[in-house]
């Protein structure tokens, strides 16, 4: 049983292996090395400017939360909202610049194989979500996934942003109505970032199994990510 | 000119009257007064959980961004992100609850006058949106006003959160798309809010002159509001 007790941003209402499967010390990852984000875990990674974050979907219907802090100040981080001024859109595409909440050029958005469904408008599952679905005892969530990744290489931060949700499918119809449908990816998509600022990404293989915004059959699947060296690297 | 400095969450790039005019020491309304907030300016106002809040546009014109934190908890706040997923809409109108990042009830939205067209996307404007339309000196700014309306009672924020922006017509087209327009809404339109949790509500009178944002004259306007007690008060 959860206890009711003050939101801190930065502190998880429970744990699941995430804090204790980072990928080195800091988050610095080997170059071109895939690595695995279980399915209900999430992980942190560091990139220098120009190297190129690539995320696949090996299911093809895994939802991935996604969000990226500056290396040099956490309190500055990928922002939707501004974003969504930058590109007077809610869907961003290859092609698009996204930036921070000081309007920064932070990620280029260089690939994606998928049809390009992904969301911007829609909070991280927490646990009190969960809560309203009926669940009793801890269930793991993208939100705290984002803690324990930071916390897991000894970061804290100071505030949950909105995430980029890569492949979840909220259709948004034009009086602005959001329905929460099955992802349109295919086994093996992929999108690629190049970071235009030293980051550090964080990425959440969707523990939501009680929609089916992880696919109909309601199963967290794994996802990979590998980091590719930037120009001259 | 602005220097660049690291972004802070609660440190304002400039200042303007919003610091000097608060209500009262610690935001606490005289209720059933009628507040003038200045164009171009902020004010903060602390709600006991049954009061109801009325924001009137009196030119009809004045976009209001507007953000509410719990008083017991400031990281606690208004969550356009989560009220998404409350409402599965993009539109809060009159009837809906709006929620915290915490996923508690926190807004009942029990009048609006106005045709309901209110924005829950888009960032509130700040210094760097300003410095991008080409202004060198400082620019009053709705995060700023956030700031300084805070600060002015003695509160620090953690994180700016999305805002509702009420008044603001960005039409949202079934692909995403976005676009800036002149409010829809009439001289003396008002929207009111039912406190379901202590809290400190926040207006700023957007001192956007730049774009049609407020009115094809591009001409920030002044706000009203009054809080009005609750039951067995």
């Amino acid at each position: 049983m959860i206890e009711n007790s003050a939101y801190h941003p930065a502190v998880a209402a429970g744990r699941n292996q995430t804090i204790t499967r980072r990928i080195s010390a800091d988050g610095s990852p080997e170059l071109q090395r895939t690595y695995r984000i279980a399915a209900r875990t999430g992980s942190a990674v560091r990139l220098c400017q120009g190297q190129q974050l690539t995320i696949v979907n090996p299911t093809g219907h895994q939802v991935c939360d996604f969000w990226a802090f500056c290396a040099s100040n956490l309190s500055e981080y990928l922002s939707m909202s501004h974003t969504h001024t930058a590109l007077t859109s809610l869907f961003p595409k290859t092609g698009d610049t996204l930036v921070t909440n000081a309007r920064r050029a932070m990620l280029y958005f260089a690939e994606d194989t998928s049809p390009g469904r992904h969301d911007t408008v829609v909070a991280a599952c927490d646990i009190y979500r969960y809560r309203q679905l009926g669940v009793q005892d801890y269930h793991d969530n993208c939100t705290d996934n984002l803690r324990m990744s930071m916390s897991a290489i000894g970061l804290t931060i100071s505030a949950v942003p909105s995430p980029f949700n890569l492949w979840m499918h909220i259709p948004i119809t034009g009086d602005g109505g959001l329905s929460w449908e099955a992802p349109v990816s295919q086994p093996g998509d992929r999108v690629r970032f190049t970071a235009l600022t030293d980051c550090i990404a964080v990425m959440s293989a969707c523990p939501q199994d009680m929609t089916p915004v992880n696919g109909v059959g309601c199963r967290s699947a794994d996802l990979h990510f590998r980091v590719e060296p930037g120009p001259g690297e």
